[in-house]
């Protein structure tokens, strides 16, 4: 813990902070993009992950020109930073017309539909030209038409095909449901399930006459997983930048990929119960959690600091419990003696999305703050 | 659904946004104000589940003129709007000492201790002088000393009353294992007990001598729901002022007492599995859940504006699953028929503090804006 609470107390931070390792990221973003390379596919990896410009930044070293985000808002901040090219991979929010017609107007804008009144009020209300993928339900049932509803299909390219201002994409899936796949095989298994569903849809466009259409693709679970992405034109992973704890269960990442931390200080601890707690509650981690061995609901893993990046995954020190602001830690007695009241730990996220949600900026333990949306 | 899509389109709104019926919210406040009233004891509501100045301010016309926060950033805003009186009800993080000798040069600022390090630190870095509770232990197993843990008691009270900075207030406690009960008997139980440990601990420290030491309880639960407050000095109940799905649940409140919601626009219809999906996920709602009578976790309900306020809960178009940015809600035909894509729905949220700190203002149903922290 000396490492730790030396690097924060140096970097002036007295309360919950979040702590990113930039070579880590680096070392992430690497990775996935040299796979993309190597099966000759776009990247096109998703921002909504970490929100920031200058991380943003670190991926054009790596040949990164078009990007994926999740809200018309995010679009802004990006193509405020420079970016022009961008796909907002969420059902299009048409009440959002003005954003949408502000960003058309500048940037290559690509965006999603499942339905006839989607593209009845963009047909209407568009006044640029925008890429359109119809988004594609593989099973994962949240979002998209059937990959099978050949009709629906159909109904919905002839009218993209037939407006003026619609330039018709491809086919866009995100196979959510491999979160909650049980093993590696199971992984594999939904990723070849999902290009085959993918592959199964474009033919039937090939049937009717469409020959150009894409296929993208892009959850981080499979990404990281698969070798190859034969079948697949683009990938839009966004998670793997970052990876956290739910991913590392899964087998996404191993425990040296993870690459972000929340810093907290310690507030009390409790001898009768072995239970140190932190300042770092719901509000600093978000309350999403994985089921440990014994059934217990964990918000997230203690861990520290070592030569400057983070060391393992603290599997005797959970955090077991979480309020508005407080996070319980069970720790062991070694652990329980080490750290005193005032002291900082690190806590590994469960879902780094929704926990670098919650803050305005990064701290690299290279010594940077980095700002985000 | 018509007055809600009139409402929130006429205000201007096209993406999730946090709704307040503020009628509502003044109905509840002066509900638990009139009742510290009636049972003579000092109301020091809890701002951290609002975190507004300006809804701070509705508590001034209920007569109230001390607060209390969960976090120095918290207590340095209301300060700066105008609080004098401010207990922080979290374990003093002596990291933010700048902060503390800040603001007890500027205002009525008391602390929470429970250990011999933090008030160890306290003695020797504090400028001004600051009121001291002894947090106390009475069964929720989070922070605080054992209630019966009387050695410990003695020593601390000692070490504060030896130290020309530090008032010693008296003893305070959160029963927040009433959010963990069965039924309002169990609550009714818990407060009782809650009540008797408090009143055990400041005998004992009658019979050393500490004759004048208050006794402040605050869980929303018991503070709803029991009828009186004897024994007690000063209540803290902070979530009554919106409540929400939990409360009740719990029974603390009525539907009609229910005061926050979002607006989220309707982005996908899907027939074959009758849901709904909104722009809205869990960096719109957090994913606090309750559980529903079929086991399933449920992240919110919908509910409908009715002459300007919220309507009923609809059990049978609960939130069934919620990621980022995306909230998937199951409908019956009738509720399926009635919504179209660009429709705003609403949904009151289960944990209103989580929820509302992710927003950075409110819409009052009354067509105000009001901003937060």
């Amino acid at each position: 813990m000396y490492e730790t609470n030396k690097l924060l107390k140096s970097i002036g931070i007295s309360k919950p902070s979040l702590l990113l390792d930039k070579n880590r990221v680096l070392s992430n973003i690497e990775k996935m993009a040299s796979k993309a390379k190597a099966s000759g596919v776009r990247f096109r990896p998703h921002f909504k992950t970490h929100q920031s410009a200058e991380i943003g930044n670190w991926f054009r070293d790596f040949g990164v020109t078009a990007i994926t985000v999740s809200s018309l808002d995010m679009a802004m901040y990006f193509a405020k930073h420079g970016w022009s090219d961008i796909t907002v991979a969420f059902i299009t929010n048409v009440l959002e017309m003005n954003e949408i017609n502000d960003l058309s107007g500048r940037i290559k804008l690509n965006l999603l539909v499942d339905s006839e009144q989607v593209l009845s009020t963009l047909n209407q209300q568009l006044k640029c030209r925008v890429g359109i993928w119809i988004k594609i339900d593989t099973g994962y049932h949240r979002t998209g038409v059937l990959w099978d509803d050949f009709d629906s299909l159909n109904s919905l390219v002839k009218r993209i095909k037939s407006s003026p201002l619609l330039d018709f994409r491809g086919l866009l899936t995100h196979a959510g449901h491999s979160y909650r796949a049980k093993s590696l095989d199971e992984i594999r298994k939904i990723h070849k399930e999902t290009i085959s569903r993918m592959l199964s849809a474009k033919d039937y466009l090939k049937d009717i006459g469409i020959v150009t259409c894409e296929i993208s693709v892009g959850d981080t679970p499979t990404c990281s997983i698969v070798g190859d992405f034969v079948g697949v034109d683009e990938i839009r992973s966004g998670n793997f930048v970052f990876y956290d704890l739910m991913q590392e269960k899964l087998g996404s990442c191993t425990e040296n990929e993870l690459a972000v931390a929340v810093a907290c200080p310690v507030v009390g601890k409790y001898k009768d119960r072995n239970q140190i707690v932190l300042y770092g509650g719901a509000v600093h981690l978000s309350n999403a959690y994985i089921p440990d061995e014994y059934g217990r609901q964990i918000f997230g893993y203690l861990t520290n600091l070592q030569n400057r990046t983070f060391g393992s995954i603290i599997k005797n020190a959970p955090v077991i419990s979480l309020t508005q602001e407080h996070g319980v830690v069970s720790v062991d007695d070694e652990l329980f003696n080490e750290i005193d009241v005032a002291d900082f730990v690190l806590v590994f996220p469960v879902h780094s999305c929704l926990t670098c949600n919650l803050y305005k900026e990064y701290h690299s333990v290279q010594g940077e703050i980095i700002s985000r949306l």
